[in-house]
């Protein structure tokens, strides 16, 4: 256990390193007792409904990078303040990960792979260990549903042996970001940085090569799930909205990365837009619309459990984190 | 496992009651697997660290009551628009409650006690379970530290067979809070409403009878926490200062509500209050403290995990929730 480990050790250093020191400290017979394994945190997953159907968010774990040079557009100052007056670290950049599953009863679908295996010590790569805590088993997933095709996305598409992370689920790709990625005259059409991602995405996809899907823009990708044509990010992004019954949400993938920056200030540009006016226009589109229709969202780079709604503020967006209930 | 479940059931009727309907649905021999006990939702408890010392947040469930008079001084329709500004229900009042524990390595503290034992099926009650997760044993609590008497936070003092829930703790309550509530004859002189708390508090504090200390306002009350008093919602309503090394954060217990109503609009008056005007002025003081100080606070009332930081905006407060993070 955490808590008595850490009072045993301190109790027991204070006492070895200064016997004469006389506190008035409580020695309590029960802190003696062995330590269980008992988690550091809590699980990271959460549930709630979305008519009947279930939605699971689960994290991925986060990465800290430079601040500087995140947003191309503004003084590093004016992005600073804006992630003050969030309470968010200002000499880095900190990136959640969090993955939406949605259970339909016919289907159990993944949006997005999340980081996969990564090192140890590494700060992603929860999402398997989150996956068990939550009881889903990526051998029961029946669909992938990708929103685009950055590493940090279609990585944990392959398992730690590089076969299929997902063996039984046929795989749902945005026809517009296969058509770009899966072309390689593409290759030095693409900004630098982004290159990368025509060898990657094509390792990561090719166990799923006989039972792979593509959707165009504003179709039916299973019944309750439609794509939301939402380029910019990358060149096919696609949001993905859920419907059952009168309850609806969209999954808003990378319209933004986190919310508290970037839906504060849809204007900044980011290194990881591919075309950011593009990018920014499709933000203040996909946004207005959920904010005027209050639907509820869940973003890949939201804080976990990186489900709530977007309302209109100032010239821009802020994100109003769902209640948070254990009555699901 | 209950997306296993759920999916095997609704897939087996939807055969049942209608063989002859012909859909594309997938049949995985994996779902046929025998389902485990798997949680429906994450446990509730979020741990941080302020310095060197380990706080915990255990929820504790919620209740959703009539809206309707809740707040006094304010119309029905005023009250809603505020609950739809932060994407809450405009029909009910829902009010969770979660509760506060502090490591400090030579005492683990509890805040408060929560609802204690309910009847079955109580939406509250669930602090006991989500200790457990969080590996919180009450027998090694050595100080359970009191912000006031009301029922919600007194009533777990006792356990199911109304004996001393933290059998090992001392009981430190505030010096104003007890000469209140400890002399009947103040019975008369306040609110009808709050008149059950002067045998409620009794009854739940006597096990503790004999390790009882009275903390007066500004005091030490261990190492690293000193009262603060906050006095209005009960005659000695008194939040905590919690420091170790650079890092502080404040368990400002019910100087407010849900914040997402009562901060927002601190003229509010709510029906718990004792006296509304002064909890009114001690809202504005403790509030201004913790956001110009940009202190880190924990709240009964607050939405879980209960952790953030309150932020000047408009005539009132805004509740930033601190980032979510898996490393504590």
């Amino acid at each position: 256990m955490k808590i008595g480990r850490r009072s045993i050790f301190l109790a027991g250093s204070a006492l070895l390193a200064s016997p004469a020191i006389i506190r008035p400290a409580i020695i309590r017979p029960a802190m003696a007792q062995p330590a269980t394994t008992l988690p550091a945190q809590t699980p990271g997953f959460y549930r709630f409904k979305v008519g009947s159907f279930t939605v699971t968010t689960v994290h991925d774990g986060f990465v800290a990078r430079p601040l500087e040079g995140f947003v191309r557009n503004a003084p590093l100052a004016e992005v600073q303040g804006v992630l003050r007056d969030a309470f968010l670290p200002q000499d880095r950049m900190v990136i959640p990960y969090t993955v939406t599953f949605l259970d339909t009863g016919r289907d159990l679908v993944v949006f997005d792979s999340g980081n996969g295996v990564t090192p140890a010590g590494a700060t992603i790569g929860r999402m398997i260990a989150n996956m068990r805590s939550a009881g889903i088993d990526p051998a029961k997933v029946t669909r992938v549903v990708m929103s685009h095709f950055h590493g940090d996305h279609v990585n944990g598409l392959l398992n730690a042996e590089g076969l299929a992370a997902f063996p039984n689920a046929e795989v749902i790709v945005p026809e517009a970001e296969i058509a770009w990625w899966g072309d390689a005259t593409n290759e030095t059409r693409s900004p630098e940085g982004q290159r990368a991602n025509f060898a990657n995405s094509a390792r990561r996809l090719a166990p799923y090569a006989a039972r792979m899907r593509r959707v165009g823009p504003d179709s039916e990708v299973i019944p309750g799930v439609r794509s939301v044509a939402a380029y910019g990010h990358t060149p096919g992004h696609t949001c993905y909205h859920i419907a059952d019954g009168a309850e609806q949400m969209m999954f808003v993938a990378d319209t933004t990365n986190r919310p508290e920056l970037l839906a504060r200030r849809p204007e900044f540009h980011i290194i990881f837009d591919f075309d950011a006016v593009a990018a920014e226009a499709t933000r203040r589109r996909i946004y207005d619309r959920v904010a005027t229709d209050r639907i509820r969202v869940t973003g890949y780079h939201f804080p976990f459990p990186a489900n709530g709604y977007l309302t209109k503020e100032g010239s821009g967006y802020r994100f109003v984190a769902a209640d948070w209930t254990g009555a699901v």
